[in-house]
């Protein structure tokens, strides 16, 4: 057997809610890390935007005040707890990059390494209260070829995405093509409470569905870490509430559910990943082996008309 | 409201045992066809292969008999039928396309019309019990954008794909991009009766997962028509036994389960479906707006290394 055949990772992921003391928020972020550090976690991803509310709730030019370099002080804080806890953090940023160029980002932590890379998503939603566009731009990259790399830490090579870009498989492919050994989201997302609780629940189970998916068609675990709780962004009409699902989860590489938080609670979810069963799945399941790219040329086209 | 608001189909599909009388299985294949049409399909699928028993459990010169041509003594009966019935039929079938030229092909018929298409199966498996590659030659096209093209038929735009390909998000990307109302999969899959218990079940799960995300990814229903009961290929070693899960389902454009048959039971599956809520989640759940078209060029590559 070969070595990668003993390859385990253990996963913590912080579910919390968040206020508008980003002070707050951030003791929650480093208190979960810790809590999941003493459980084993060699690994930790946090949820999207961890620091502050879900701002993008509102469009105001305010909330620019949330954004902040990298380095800068989010990631030097966390660079000192990755290295002394000597695990890796993936934590996601409100990324200052010039005056009026903003991203959300992802930020890869790994131990006395210090950052070992980042991400800043690609696929930026825009609907009514999850006004992204607002602030962020997509990411960019030098070429098609540089866009959707994973991240080489010392527990392995990280798929990092964030939020939205979980809707699209074409991201996870890109990934897993890449070598990515797991996919990890950084999430925000929730219900309108004017949706009936039928529209809710199709909405959380496909978000849970088309995350599983991206495990089955690579053949690689996933996990996301979402925010919870109810949230009113400062300035946001009181009918712009979102209610956080929560429910984060870690999922094997044929898309088995091995851990998930529920909705409405705090959590800190610590879970083993065994990586090396991607060899075997992929054996059982060789799509990369009969993928046709002969014939998709078209999915570069925004439409086929 | 637009026209197209009130697009409705009301969708069949057979699951049923073969056995090694080709006749016994046609007739069970009508009969179905007849029950479907008398609960008011308008549109009926088949499982694949559906004339034979799933005679790539081995590899033999001999299996080769059970092709045929397109048009071909099959599709006559159908056609007939379609237009009998006046509905469109979704039919499964080893094509002989030459000498040596062979292909696991769906044939679409619309009533009066005959044969309004064909899709030749892209994606071809190999894996024990699935000795596809040895019968079929894989879809081809004059071009990539020829490739992964639906079918326009008198109940709306078919994107028809085969087993095999529901494992690909590519292939259903693709036909929702040039514009399939649905996206339908004549299916042969089952368990290895040496496989444990939770690795049967992660296997079914995984597969239900998959395709409920293409629907979720494209905003379109989908539908799997699977085959049902024990097989033993003619010439096959005992050991050989594929126990086919049935399960045939039809899943809403959120991904949300309309019907689904049991695993062991012959059944008519039957289900209405709206097909113009597909305009309203892709207002909610905009993808095909976000895709980053620049950055996913490396999907044409077989692995980025």
């Amino acid at each position: 057997m070969k070595e990668s055949n003993m390859k385990t990772i253990t996963l913590g992921m912080v579910q919390h809610h968040c206020n508008d003391d980003s002070n707050n928020n951030l003791d929650k972020s480093i208190a979960g890390i810790r809590k999941a550090a003493a459980q084993g976690a060699n690994l930790v991803l946090l949820q999207e935007l961890h620091n502050s509310l879900y701002f993008c709730q509102t469009e105001s030019p305010d909330n620019f005040r949330h954004a902040e370099s990298i380095p800068g002080p989010s990631t030097e804080t966390f660079a000192t707890l990755s290295a002394e806890l000597d695990i890796v953090i993936v934590a996601s940023l409100f990324e200052r990059r010039s005056a009026g160029l903003y991203h959300n980002t992802a930020v890869i932590l790994d131990g006395k390494r210090g950052i070992v890379g980042q991400y800043r998503k690609m696929h930026i939603p825009d609907d009514p209260g999850y006004y992204e566009k607002y602030y962020f731009t997509p990411g960019d990259a030098e070429s098609a070829a540089e866009a959707f790399q994973p991240i080489d830490t010392s527990v392995g090579r990280l798929g990092v995405l964030v939020c939205w870009d979980q809707w699209f498989p074409e991201a996870a492919r890109l990934m897993a093509l890449a070598g990515a050994e797991l996919l990890l989201y950084p999430t925000a997302i929730g219900w309108d409470e004017h949706d009936d609780q039928a529209e809710q629940a199709r909405q959380q189970e496909a978000w849970l569905t088309i995350q599983r998916a991206h495990a089955i068609a690579n053949g690689i675990p996933v996990a996301a870490c979402n925010r919870t709780g109810v949230e009113t962004a400062a300035g946001a009409a009181s009918t712009s509430r979102i209610h956080f699902w929560g429910s984060s989860f870690i999922a094997g590489p044929q898309g088995e559910i091995i851990a998930q938080a529920n909705s409405d609670e705090e959590t800190v979810l610590v879970a083993s990943l065994n990586l090396s069963r991607t060899e075997a799945v992929r054996q059982y399941w060789p799509y990369l082996r009969d993928r046709r790219i002969d014939a998709y040329a078209d999915l570069l086209r925004r439409y086929r008309d």
